[in-house]
C-alpha cells in the first residue's frame, strides 16, 4: 500500500503496474531492476516527454512508416507496460511482432504472447523453434530470432533493448529504432534512432505521430547523435538547477 | 546466465545477489526496483566511492562513535547486499540493530532477522508487537519502530531509506545518517550525513573509518548540503564529459 500523502505517489504507482505484470509472469526479476534503472533517468529528466525526444519520436514514426518490413521486438517489461500500444502501433505501420527475452523463459514468451493476442494482435512470432535463425556477434540467448520476423526486417523497433543485441542488430545491417532513458547507454548511442523517453509516456506519441505523418508525410532532418547531447544536456541542466549550495 | 563478454558484467553480478535475496524471501519485489534506481546513480558516479562520499564516511564514523545510543536500521535491500558488515559496524559501534521494512511483511521480517543473526547478531529489535512504538507524521507501516530501538535512540543509521521516513525521524529530534545514491532525494538532502555511495563498498569503508577513529579520533569540519552540493557535481561532470558531440 503506497500512501497518497507520498510525493512519488506517481512513480510509486507505474511502479506496482510492473510489479502486477511480474506476479502474472510477464517480467524477470531482473527486470524488475533495469526499470528501476530507467526511472532514475526519467526522474533525471523531469519525468515529461523532452524536446529532444518528441523529435526522436517523430523520426521514429517517419522511419517505421517508410520501412518495408519493420519488426516491434517485445520483452517482458514493455509487454507489462504496454501491451495495447504495442498492438495498435503495429497495426498502423504494419509492423510484424516478435518476443525476444534477455533472460529467456519459455513460460514466460508464452504469457507475453497471450496478453498480446488478448489485446488483438494476430500473429505473435519468436516462440516458434522451427523458425528460430540466429544473428551472429552474439553471447546471449537473444541472438536466437525469428526467420520471419527480425531475421528479415529491414528495420526493428526494440523498446528497452540490451546494448549487446543493437549492436549485433546493427552489425545485421538492420535500421535500429529504441527508447531508452539513459542517453550514455550502447544501445541509446549505436541505434539510428533513440526515443530518450519513459515507454509509457512515448509509445503513445508515437502512435500519434504515426497516424499524423501517415496522412502527411513531411521531409524530417535528424540527427541521432546531436539529439542524445541534447538529452544530456537536459540532464545536466536539471542537475545544476539543484547543486547550487544555499 | 550472464555472458561474460557483457561490459557490464560485474554490475549485472552484483544484481544477481540481489535477485538471490529476493529468491530468499528477503527482498521485496519493489526493492528490486528501488535498487535499479540506485544503479543508475552509482553508474553516474563512475561506480567508485567519491571524494565526497568519503568524507561523509568519515563524518558518518565519528557520529556514530560519539553516539549515546546509536540503531542501525535494517531493510531487505541491505539484509541481502551488506548482512554481515552491518552485524561487523553494529559490534564495533555498540549499536542496536532493528528490522523496519517500508513494505511490512511478518515472514520478511523474520528471514531479515534470521540471515542477521546467522552472522552473528545477538539481538534483533522490530520483531516483537508488544514493543512497537509510532513515531508521528507518517503514514507508512515504517511509522511502527521499536521502542528499545529507534524509539530510545539519539542516532539512526538508515541505508537506502524513503524521504518520508527520514523527515520523521529527524522530527523526532533523531540524527539521522543515510547511505543515499541519489544526492537530490529527500533523504539525502533531510539526513545529518548523506553518504552518497553504494552500500556494498561503502560499508565496507564505514567500518574501516570506526575503526580508526576509535583508536586515534580527530575533530572532522562537515557539511552535509556541500558535500551533496559536491556529489551533485559529480554527476554534472561524468555526463559533460561524454555530451559533447563528435
Amino acid at each position: 500500500m503506497i500512501p497518497k500523502s507520498h510525493p512519488r505517489a506517481t512513480s510509486l504507482l507505474i511502479r506496482e503496474k510492473l510489479v502486477e505484470g511480474f506476479d502474472n509472469g510477464l517480467v524477470a526479476k531482473e527486470g524488475l531492476i533495469a526499470y528501476g534503472r530507467g526511472e532514475t533517468f526519467d526522474y533525471l529528466l523531469g519525468e515529461k516527454t523532452t524536446k529532444n525526444a518528441k523529435k526522436a519520436i517523430k523520426a521514429a514514426a517517419l522511419a517505421l512508416i517508410l520501412a518495408k518490413s519493420p519488426v516491434i521486438s517485445v520483452n517482458g517489461n514493455i509487454a507489462a507496460l504496454c501491451a495495447k500500444e504495442i498492438v495498435q502501433l503495429a497495426r498502423i505501420v504494419d509492423a510484424k511482432i516478435e518476443v525476444n527475452l534477455f533472460y529467456s523463459d519459455k513460460k514466460r514468451k508464452q504469457n507475453i504472447a497471450r496478453l498480446l493476442k488478448k489485446k488483438g494482435a494476430k500473429e505473435i512470432l519468436g516462440l516458434d523453434l522451427k523458425s528460430s535463425r540466429r544473428i551472429s556477434d552474439l553471447d546471449s540467448p537473444r541472438r536466437v530470432v525469428d526467420k520471419d520476423g527480425i531475421y528479415a526486417a529491414d528495420t526493428v523497433l526494440v523498446p528497452l533493448e540490451d546494448g549487446d543485441r543493437t549492436l549485433a542488430l546493427k552489425k545485421a545491417g538492420k535500421q535500429v529504432i529504441t527508447f531508452d532513458l539513459n542517453p550514455l547507454s550502447r544501445t541509446a548511442q549505436t541505434a539510428d534512432i533513440t526515443m530518450v523517453d519513459n515507454v509509457v509516456r512515448g509509445l503513445k506519441d508515437l502512435i500519434k505521430e504515426c497516424k499524423k505523418l501517415e496522412k502527411n508525410p513531411e521531409n524530417i532532418q535528424f540527427n541521432n547523435k546531436r539529439n542524445l547531447s541534447e538529452a544530456i544536456n537536459e540532464i545536466r541542466k536539471n542537475l545544476s538547477r539543484r547543486a547550487r549550495y544555499a
